[in-house]
This record gives structure tokens, C-alpha cells and sequence, in this order.
């Protein structure tokens, strides 16, 4: 006869919330690096965050409800590092590297919490917003965009039965497994989970991160994620992200400031991480811009992080300039992480291989590929599981509004006349419009 | 915290043996007809059934140890029929009809339980053999072929992991769910499953079900196997197997008697079963021959069961030869269940479609496809779980030497001097090698 363990059960069918975020390490690596070096040289800076739907047909208010958005957000606020999770941060070596996190950063993270957040809905879209210091603001980007996206997901597997999930569930991790497959095809692969932010949902990402281990040993070399990492012993990976010159650019008091705000972070990095981590995002306000009035030092860092430009496009651009400043590219790295997938990551890979190091980061298309797995979904794919473009971005800082340019005019964010203004000041050489998938 | 139920884990990595057979219900339900037909007119035939892997490449016995061999079938020689399934067999209409089984049948069902068997190794294959009454050993078929094919099935995924399993059953989910979707295209289709002698698993075979419950609503009439049929609340489907004209052939004292066996066979169970059930299996000893011999009465049954030809082929024979004796196949039906998977339901289906009803019995390709399914297999498929041509025959009826046909001459079965005599007497028109492939 069947046993039914009744506490088990009472407890599936009864609980009140199933939270989303359960650590504030369930978040990406480079916000805790970012943030030290914003709790150092920022503590003041007040920096607005908004949550950006670039996939403006999709309704989210109409598929979420505000009210379960709101409890997911108000349970995150609830969140504290605990006191395991700051032994692993002071304890654990990154990229090698011993003491990453200084004392007295991670006694501060000791009473840190999420600030307030105000939410409105506007139009059958939710209108987000993270106001206050740096030091907290920016702590909200992954959290609230791994809510959104899934209590998206949730809301689409609300009227499915038992065995609907089943088959939805069978097929993506039978699709993620071929992916897998495929990518052991490459023997000097380097590859990490960056899917976080646009994740199916927590247990599936987890799910995602084994196969990677599973499938690709060595060469899935970690996760994004600091909770995935630290649970599965897996290395955290990450830097920067735009964040860092939108603040410097937006803080900017003239035009001229404006042009180098760029470099200015990477030398307040640089100098933070004691030459470690020497990675830069050149595309802020446009790769061509940045690399014609980059500093010669520039090209001394380890590598790029293209994550506007098709992949092969940017990474020819890079290696041109590096050997126009008299640097081999082969020592040099490229991380690619802008809406790769299998495809995008075999051609890169096969491009660039024995040219120049690699290695990718994959997000979306890694954490939340159920296109046509939806066994009660349209024909097409056009389902209500399909990822859609979500971000979390710097909207102001101290007052004044912030600009991304990005190398794809269809990633750019910011008031109109601002973008024009930054658009003189760094030119619009390179850009060209893509669609954004993910 | 993670709860685990120490009961459950204490069970699930401790119990001595994990049966295969529950139920004397997990069987066919044409082995009950059989049987209460045979109870009925043969209580005193001697019948030996025995085991034929005719892949004779895969040596079942270096991959299945012979110890867990007997330890299940003794498992099943201590089944009783529970009084619940014997109220179910008594009250349940079969077919639209009540009272199938008759009182004193049921009665004798009460104390039923399997013989003895015959167990040796030689030269890496088994060799099993059932000995005794036809009224026992006719029931051994289904149990030894499902615990064979299941044990070798477990022997394969021993050493998996968690993940590669997790894997194995995702892919075979996913790919069985795509076939009910192609399926689904049929409007008209009539399918049932029949794949209990072929299944990977008792579970699994309860999973597929549920798929083609789920997927195909009313095109799915039900399943030959009686628990899952009870269960589930299904249809349980099938009427009759080569047995019965097998044992009447070697019953037969002389060519002539030899000659219409098939057919005293049809009447036996035409007066059984009230003129019910109607389906007839013409191909035990060839289909032409059954045909070009055939009374006129056989043409007056509801249908055929095509079963060693090509489909096609084979039900373009029949419908001629219903035309020549002036019959309009539109009112008869056709039922297909050799080795049918979806490609040839498709095209049988289509060729077939507003000339003839038909209906299919799918069986190893719906509950044992895991071909390139298993992340550790072979790389074209050729892996441990690809499903095998596995049959358990009649070999002798009172001593005397049984044999089949079939319109396939891979698929004959007996003595070689034996078969010389049948085919001289039925002679060896249509008969043409076919590759048997499960």
C-alpha cells in the first residue's frame, strides 16, 4: 500500500508563501565586489534603481499579481547575511585571491538590509523603483529581477496539472542535456552560469548548475550565483557591471569629466582589487568611443567583457585594438555573456580558438530556456514561458539622471536629451541596432 | 532546513526486494480470455511455455544475474488474485459486456497461483522453461517476459547516478510526450497500449499510460494490462494469441486435422465468448493460407489481427479477400500491434483512413523506447536499454512439438523437421523475411 507522509503533504498544500529569495547571497558575484568598492569611495551616493520591461508586449501587472509581488519583495526585505554565509565570503578565496572582503566591509554587511522599494502599477506594467544610498540601492537589482521573472513563470504554470509539469520539466532538462552535449564537443571550453537574474526559478537554476558540473567538469568553472557557489563549492565569478561608469558619468560635472569617467572606474577598481579581477565592460557608452580614448594602461588588464556587440564583431574590434597597442592578444581574455547560447557559444568559440582566451558567461539561455516545452503552449513557442528582457538599471545618481548607451541602441537607457548629450560627447561610431532576445 | 523523512530513506536504501510483479492482474487481459476458455475446454492439457531471446547477440545472462532472476519470479509464484481484483473481474463490463468471467472461473481464479519453473544458464542466455497444466503455464507468459525485460533494464542503470537517471527519464519523457503530439493529428485514431511483456519498468508502463490518457483523451480506449486497466480506470484490451491455434495445431492427430486447427479454433471461441470478441489472428501459420482456406463463416467475424506482415501489405490481403467474399471492409476493423511505433500508426493510419476501422495495439515502442536516452550509452543508440525481440512461446502441447509460422519466417518458432511438415501442409504462399527489430 502507499505511504503518504501527512506532515509533508499538509505542509505542500499549506503554506502560506514559497520565497523566491531565501539568502542575500542568492545574488550575483560582482554586486558583493561592486559593492565593497561602493561602501569605500560612495557611502554617500544616492542612487535610484528601476526595473526596465524591454519586452513591452508583455504585460507583466496582467500575468503577476501586485500583491504577490509585493510579499515576495517585503519577505526579501526580511533577509540578513547569516553568520555562515559571512564566514564563507571572509574565508573563501576568489579568483585565488585570499581575503577578498575586508573586515570591516563584511562587519558592515553583518546589518545590512534591503531598503524600502515603491512599486505602482501603470498601464499593465509594474513600475519599480529602489531609491536611496548606493550601498543599499544596488543590492535590489538581482533579487527583484529574479522575482519578477519568477512569479512570471509561476503565473504560467498556475492551471497546470500534475502531469503537465511533468512533461515541461522533462523536455527542458532533456533540451538543457543536449545543449550540454554539445558544448563537451569543445575541449578548451571555459564557461559559467551567469543566469541569475533571468532564471525559470531558483530550483531550476540549481538543477541547471549540476548538469553544468555534471556534464562539463572542469570546464564549467562556477557560477555567478555567491549561494549556488558556496553550497555547491563551486568558484563565485564575476567583476563590474554597467553601474559602475553610469554612477561616475552621471556625477560627472562637465563634458570633459564625462569622457573619462570610464577610465576614473576602472583605476578606482583597479587600485580596490589590488590589480586582481581585471576585467573591463568597454561598452557603457560605446566599445569604438571607449577604445579610441582609452589610456594605454587599459590594455595592460587581462580582458574584455563584450556585452553589446555580436560577439565575433566585438571581440575582432578588441583584439585589433589590443594589437595596435603592441599587446599579444593570446594572453588576453574575452568574456562573453550577452544572450549566448549553444549556437552563439560553438561559433565563438571555433572563431577566436587559439587566438585569444575565452570564456562565457551564460545567462538566460542557460537558467530559463522553455520555449516549446510547455506541453498546453502555443504551437510556436509564443508561450508565456519565453524569456523576456528584463533589467534592473541605474536610473539616477544624486539627483541626476543616468544614461547606458550600450554599442546596441536597443539596449540604451535614459532621459532622451541625456542620451544625446552623452551621444556628442563620446559619438555614435560602431553602434548599431540588434534585436534583444533576452 | 532540508527535512528528509528518515523512514523513507531508511526503506528506500534498505528493502530486500524491489518486486516487478505486484498483481496476477499485471498481465494481459487476453491471457484471462485464454485462460477461461482453456479452463473451460482443455482443464488437462499438458503445456510447456519457454523463453526465446531472439536477439540472440545480447546475452541476457552476463548482464542479469540469475540469483535476482529467481528471487523475482518465486516473488511472483507467491501472488494470490485479491478479492478486490476478483470483485472487479466479476462486476466490470469487458467490451460492453457484463459478466465476462463466469462464477465457477472466478472461483477457480480464487486459488490460483503460478507452477513451478525451469531455470538454467547456458552459454550466457537463459534457459526458462514452464512445464505443467496449459491452465497454469499459459500465465506464466507475461510475468517472465516483464520481470526479464526489467531486470535487464535495472542491470543497465546500476551504476548511474542520480543525475544520469534523472536525465534517462526526462529524455524518454520528453520523446514519448512529442509522439503523443504527433498523434494527436490523428483525429480518428483508436489506440491502446500493449506494451506490457516489452516494458521498462512496471512504473514506467504506468507512466506512459497516464501520457496517453492525458494526451489522447478518447482516442486512447485502454490497455491489454488488467491491473493498470482497473487501476486507472480504463478499458482493459484484447482478445486472443497464437497459443490457442498453436496448441490445437500440435494437438492434431493427422495433416487434415493439422490443416483446420486455426479454424476449429475461431469456433471454440466464438461459442466461449457469445459471439463477442470477434477479432481473429490469421497468421500463425501463415495469413494466406489462412485466408485461401477459411470457412465463409470467418468472414462474418468483426476483424483481424494482423500480426508478422508489413502492415499494409497485410491489410490490403485482408481487404481483398473480405471484397472476394462479398464483405464491405468499411463495416469491419483492422487492429495492428506488431511492432508499430509512430511512423508506421501514421502511415498505416493514413493508407488506411475511410476504407477499413482500425485500431492499434502499441506496445514496446511506447513503454520501451529509451533508445539514446541514457547519457552514459553509446553514442548511435546501441546502448543496454535499446528493447529486445523477447517472446515466451508454446514449445509443446501433451509432449508433442508446437510450432508458428508466422508470415515471417524470423519469427517462427519449433522444431525444424515440425515446421517441414507445416509448411508442406499450409504451405509457404506471402511468406517473406521481415527484420524483427523489437
Amino acid at each position: 500500500m502507499a505511504f503518504t507522509d501527512i506532515a509533508t503533504r499538509t505542509y505542500n498544500h499549506g503554506w502560506r508563501l514559497d520565497p523566491i529569495v531565501r539568502s542575500l547571497l542568492d545574488t550575483d558575484f560582482y554586486k558583493l565586489l561592486m559593492l565593497q568598492l561602493i561602501y569605500r569611495l560612495h557611502p554617500d551616493t544616492q542612487v535610484s534603481f528601476a526595473l526596465i520591461n524591454r519586452s513591452r508586449s508583455v504585460r507583466l501587472a496582467d500575468t503577476i499579481d501586485e500583491a504577490e509581488l509585493r510579499a515576495q519583495l517585503d519577505h526579501t526585505r526580511t533577509l540578513r547575511f547569516a553568520k555562515k554565509e559571512l564566514i564563507w565570503l571572509a574565508g573563501n578565496s576568489f579568483y585565488g585571491e585570499a581575503r577578498m572582503f575586508a573586515p570591516d566591509f563584511l562587519a558592515w554587511l553583518a546589518d545590512f538590509r534591503l531598503p524600502d522599494y515603491e512599486l505602482r502599477t501603470v498601464d499593465g506594467q509594474f513600475e519599480l523603483r529602489f531609491d536611496g544610498p548606493w550601498t543599499h540601492t544596488t543590492m535590489w537589482e538581482i533579487p527583484a529581477l529574479a522575482i519578477v521573472n519568477e512569479l512570471r513563470a509561476r503565473a504560467a504554470m498556475r492551471d497546470h496539472g500534475r502531469f503537465a509539469l511533468d512533461i515541461l520539466y522533462a523536455r527542458a532538462k532533456a533540451r538543457l542535456w543536449d545543449k550540454v552535449e554539445r558544448l563537451r564537443a569543445l575541449p578548451d571550453l571555459v564557461i559559467s552560469d551567469f543566469g541569475t537574474r533571468r532564471r525559470h526559478g531558483f530550483l531550476w537554476q540549481r538543477w541547471c548548475v549540476e548538469a553544468m558540473k555534471e556534464g562539463l567538469g572542469d570546464r564549467f568553472i562556477g557560477t555567478s550565483n555567491v549561494l549556488l557557489a558556496m553550497d555547491a563549492d563551486l568558484e563565485a565569478i564575476g567583476t563590474n557591471a554597467h553601474e559602475l561608469p553610469m554612477v561616475a558619468a552621471a556625477l560627472s560635472d562637465t563634458d570633459e569629466e564625462l569622457a573619462t569617467a570610464p577610465y576614473r572606474v576602472l583605476e578606482d577598481w583597479r587600485a580596490s582589487y589590488h590589480g586582481n579581477l581585471l576585467i573591463a565592460l568597454p561598452d557603457a557608452f560605446g566599445t569604438a568611443a571607449f577604445l579610441a580614448q582609452a589610456p594605454d594602461w587599459v590594455a595592460d588588464w587581462t580582458g574584455f567583457r563584450p556585452d553589446s556587440l555580436p560577439p565575433i564583431e566585438g571581440g575582432e574590434q578588441i583584439i585589433r585594438w589590443w594589437q595596435d597597442k603592441g599587446r599579444d592578444p593570446k594572453t588576453k581574455r574575452l568574456i562573453f555573456s550577452d544572450g549566448m547560447d549553444v549556437e552563439s557559444i560553438e561559433a565563438t568559440y571555433r572563431h577566436f580558438h587559439g587566438r585569444v582566451r575565452t570564456s562565457f558567461g551564460w545567462g538566460t539561455n542557460l537558467t530559463n530556456d522553455f520555449r516549446g516545452c510547455d506541453p498546453n503552449g502555443g504551437p510556436n513557442g509564443e508561450d508565456a514561458l519565453a524569456p523576456i528582457s528584463l533589467v534592473c538599471k541605474v536610473v539616477a545618481a544624486n539627483g541626476r539622471p543616468a544614461v547606458k548607451l550600450s554599442d546596441n541602441p536597443a539596449k540604451a537607457t535614459g532621459d532622451p536629451a541625456e542620451i544625446d548629450r552623452y551621444l556628442r560627447v563620446f559619438g555614435n561610431a560602431g553602434r548599431a541596432p540588434q534585436p534583444v532576445n533576452v
